[in-house]
């Protein structure tokens, strides 16, 4: 099968020189892309400069993207050429707007108005004792990935922090459903060491556990082939 | 000599999955380190987890930092052993206080009223369209360095984007005083590429060129060891 992958974390641009980063090594991407590598099917990565990644192989393409608008090109164009995406990349809810000092926020009639301008400056100055950034939401690229291609199996991720494992679960079945996805690997940061990655593979009825990131690429391999 | 290097950039965390960084790859502080290290002196690298790092050697020791806060508290105790400090570090100006939705930041009387606030959240919930994030000034590490130790021979960074010759030099010379450093190595991030990296050594009477990491490195080896 193609295999549709995507690992590490997008950055929105501040300004030239800062960026508000979502944390992901891409180690689960990397482990993933491998398991599926090695069961025989076509890997395409999608993943970041400084995510970690496999070694060079056939059968693996990589393509890197850096913010959510550049992820979005790129999953637009691969998402209908293949059969399954596994999302694994930790994608930025917001992205700046405009930063400014504490003093023309408080001086703006309405904070609201601040949303129009944006910053010229290529590096924001830094004379003010506090700064406020406003920030929007990002599209949300993985709700796009059905209207792109109805076919695709797709598997979402869904991470949380220090929430009990109901919640987990109610979360991971909102998104199965606002998003048409067929598995949600569902985890808590808390519950994510350097030996351990504990996660569930939601479906609609079903949970099931897998404890580490080897264990989770071969439950996603399984579920993937069963679903073919 | 006992040489004391920063590189990379630091991580101003914004809750537990998001964070502001500081772009910078760590190769300058690399070549930096790698050439101290054959004109036979010992290197202390203080530098992040992501940024590019020369490989283990006998003379060189490395620390990794996080945050600005991590990175005052390792340099306090580095400095005072050291002889010289080469700061190239991209050092976060500022630092997350408080993030929230912007119609809780349009009902406050005063905007700096959320300033005494901080998220209890550990991952700040994303159902806003607009966030509004509050950052204050950290504190200026380089400042600290010539009262932890007077006798240390300093040299600061200062990346600036798209500005004049004269204004590059005049933020230099402003740096020079302020932290009482003896060089600051001055360069335009438009002048910075694959296989070039234009920089000057500026110091109170002087400001010599390099137009190469490998230069940079050469001509504060040089002035170092002059300096010594």
């Amino acid at each position: 099968m193609k295999i549709l992958i995507t690992s590490g974390g997008t950055s929105e641009a501040i300004d030239r020189v800062r960026s508000i980063t979502n944390h992901a090594t891409g180690h689960l991407g990397k482990i993933v892309a491998e398991t599926f590598l090695k069961a025989g099917h076509q890997v395409t990565l999608v993943t970041t400069k400084t995510a970690v990644k496999p070694s060079p192989t056939s059968g693996l393409v990589i393509h890197e993207i850096t913010n959510v608008d550049s992820l979005k090109t790129c999953l637009e164009e691969l998402v209908p050429q293949h059969q399954v995406l596994i999302h694994s990349m930790a994608v930025s809810d917001y992205t700046p707007v405009y930063m400014t000092g504490l003093e023309e926020a408080e001086q703006a009639e309405h904070l609201s108005d601040l949303l129009t301008r944006s910053n010229t400056e290529t590096k924001i100055s830094s004379k003010d004792d506090y700064q406020v950034l406003f920030l929007k939401k990002t599209p949300k690229v993985i709700s796009l990935v059905k209207d792109w291609n109805p076919a695709i199996q797709l598997i979402g991720f869904k991470l949380l922090v220090d929430v009990s494992k109901d919640q987990l679960f109610a979360v991971a079945r909102q998104s199965l459903d606002k998003n048409k996805a067929d598995y949600i690997v569902a985890n808590d940061l808390l519950e994510i060491g350097p030996n351990y990655h504990h996660a569930y593979l939601v479906s609609k009825d079903d949970a099931v556990l897998a404890k580490t990131k080897e264990e989770i690429a071969e439950l996603i391999l399984t579920s993937v082939q069963k679903g073919e």
